[in-house]
């Protein structure tokens, strides 16, 4: 290994050959769901009970939240400038930061460190309220009874699937009384299936990338290029118009 | 419609309620497959037979290809630079031009139209041929026997998800005596599913992002910062070291 | 040559020493200005006359269009997801495509070709307005006297740098009653400095930088996280709520 | 300013106008480096000094590094795809995250920070040791004496504009021993020009979109589409080949 540039254990290619973590891709096809594939490509192992199946609820919950989505927004405007497909999926993906989807990435590490290091939930309430800094997961602008998560976590106990980490987050639910919000279950959930928090954000990338490619491509369709905003949404509160000073006018060139 | 600013028929989000193309987006978590929701966000309608779990078998087929696929190593690259986890993959995914799965589109239309117009295979052939240009969808620089267009053609036919469209491709292949790709494949399947070419790239998109993010996560669990490749594999051949020209120190400052 | 993979004529980087095109970057550093620079990276010669000094003007004029450019809308909601400075302004650069500044491409390379094959005015604007097509780089929906083409117009004429291209452009312009808009001017200039069209939307990429990034800076900096348009503002136009067709609910699961 | 949507004291347009800040854009273009304008962007108004001139040679400092680094090598890949010029560019300008030319947004918060609270250089190592973290803007694995900063701190010397922060900035690496990088002097010159640490990256990423544009036409210009890396620089070792265990193949479908 130490000769080479690229070195990777999730994939292998040979003539007329891919394996996906030493699975033949042909066999991953014929025997599992898109679920089950994501699991394997994180983990490296295909899931023994019904984890691949969460995974594609997860996913299917989060293809598309309307214009409400910074991410939706972004891509219809790149779209209007006249980009192929790709690329206009690519800028509303950026946005999926630290604000939009990016909690899941914060609050899975919060839950699989606290698991491990055996930390209450009224404890680690109590260190974000002293770094005055809100608890990532938790509380939601206008669902307060989102049909997501409740489905995720009605069939997370159907299945087995609930464990350590999504209780954790329901005990940090009640002691702040917010609900869990979409980022929060699904960190619960995928802590609980031991996927590192690396991957947190993944879950949300992937399906958003759905919404976002039918939206560029009905801005396309039903739309006029470049869209342009209405003035009477636009306010300026800068300098009014000026002349340089005499100074900047001894010309540089 | 008309006064509003942002129009869609994709979505609907309100209080406690998303709707994907109507459906609650709690029902499609319970009874759908990953696959049924991008038809169903493409189309409009669920599908009726298999046309989900086909589309379930496409994006299995085409979550990585190792660091053969411009589109890893370039996220490899990113991800080196210190950036969130959707800013690399989005970096992988604006790869996904003409040269690299964006025939999945050219393929996709030329389908649509020849079959709509009864352009016969021998037709389309001789038009590429005059324009000097090579038939979008056909050959593989490795892969003579590739196991998953393999295993797609014959789930279509098992299936009764095969029409004209791939049909059509496949007249085409022995015409040129080129094998269908994987981008061919997947559009003479979707063009068969009714599926506008407009989305075409889509399908390889989607799934291309589950690769990315691993190979991100990959990158910066296994490797040092800032990946800097080997002076051997740099060669310069531009002008050698020279000053500036005389009239060029004129200083401009 | 043939050897490595990697392979440039544009820059060497040594141990202490980094040329560009040949130069010592502290040479360029101390006698160039920025324009000089561009001009040297993509001729791969320094200018003789004022050209560096023009490309100074054409980049100066366009860092900015206020909300009234989607490049700088996609990077305001990009900004408000929570992503680093260089995420946000690499959406809004995404979106500089065929219909936002991308026409400098397109309009170079038609006035280069022109020029090289002696095609006249009349018969160039025949060919569009055969194939149904609006001759790009000219008329734009606000500026009729726009003061930045006036300008560029002006100084290439008294700096001797208007050529055959701008001259082009002109006549074109007289021929189908559209002043030339900025990406024409732009495409005049850059083509009568013999630089290549390929070139051409990197004159817009390089300024609006500087914008994308002041607007992403103070959209961080004067508004709240993930920006939420109003709900007077969007229209739904799909399916009205339903429920699942009874042959979906048999459980794939 | 409440009712609307999109506010701004950046820039102003109407019909036949464009502010910067309250100049008039043909003006600006008349007289001003590109530095000015950066200058104005960003702080609100032009620099009485030197300062223009000086972020005219801070730019012109980075626009290339070869393929050293990973933002170069990352659109080079995304460009061999097939995407438009401002695609491949974006993909680069991506990379530039906290390894890859980010310190200059750390090293100037530090450097504003420090010099606001009067900390001095012992102070501030010691608490990055504490931390075990890297003084940002420090040490360079190639140029230990680099011509670029060599020259920027010259010129601040005889421009007179290196302040407390370059001077913290001096301090900080003869406590530690390392040179001044070209993010640490950058960062230092900045914050002496009193633009907040939040714009920091800036200075990066415009430069560097010239070097991204000449490598991505080199890319398509002299090289083959979708570049592919050589199989002796790939090594594999997650499992080898192996079947679907039996659990598994209870098709789903």
């Amino acid at each position: 290994m130490s000769d080479t540039f690229w070195k990777t254990a999730l994939s292998l290619v040979e003539r007329n050959k891919i394996l996906i973590r030493g699975y033949r891709v042909q066999d991953l096809m014929e025997y599992c769901t898109f679920g089950d594939i994501i699991y394997l490509t994180f983990k490296g192992e295909l899931p023994e009970g019904r984890e691949g199946q969460m995974i594609d609820m997860i996913i299917t919950s989060s293809t598309d939240h309307s214009f409400f989505a910074p991410s939706i927004d972004a891509t219809r405007f790149v779209a209007s400038g006249g980009v192929p497909l790709q690329a206009a999926v690519a800028a509303g993906i950026i946005s999926l930061g630290d604000h939009h989807g990016g909690a899941i990435e914060q609050c899975t590490k919060m839950l699989e460190e606290s698991v491990k290091a055996g930390t209450a939930a009224a404890e680690i309430v109590r260190g974000y309220r002293e770094r005055k800094q809100r608890v990532p997961g938790f509380g939601h602008p206008w669902h307060d009874r989102d049909p997501r998560t409740l489905k995720l976590i009605a069939k997370a106990g159907e299945w087995g699937l609930a464990g350590a980490h999504l209780k954790l987050a329901e005990s940090i639910a009640s002691e702040i009384k917010l609900p869990i919000n979409i980022d929060g279950v699904i960190s619960g959930l995928i802590a609980d299936m031991g996927i590192p928090w690396q991957y947190g954000r993944a879950f949300f990338i992937i399906p958003r990338a759905v919404g976002l490619a039918a939206h560029a491509v009905e801005e396309t369709m039903r739309e006029r290029p470049f869209r342009v905003i209405d003035l009477k949404d636009v306010a300026y509160d800068g300098p009014p118009e000026r002349d340089l000073p005499d100074a900047a006018k001894k010309s540089k060139r």
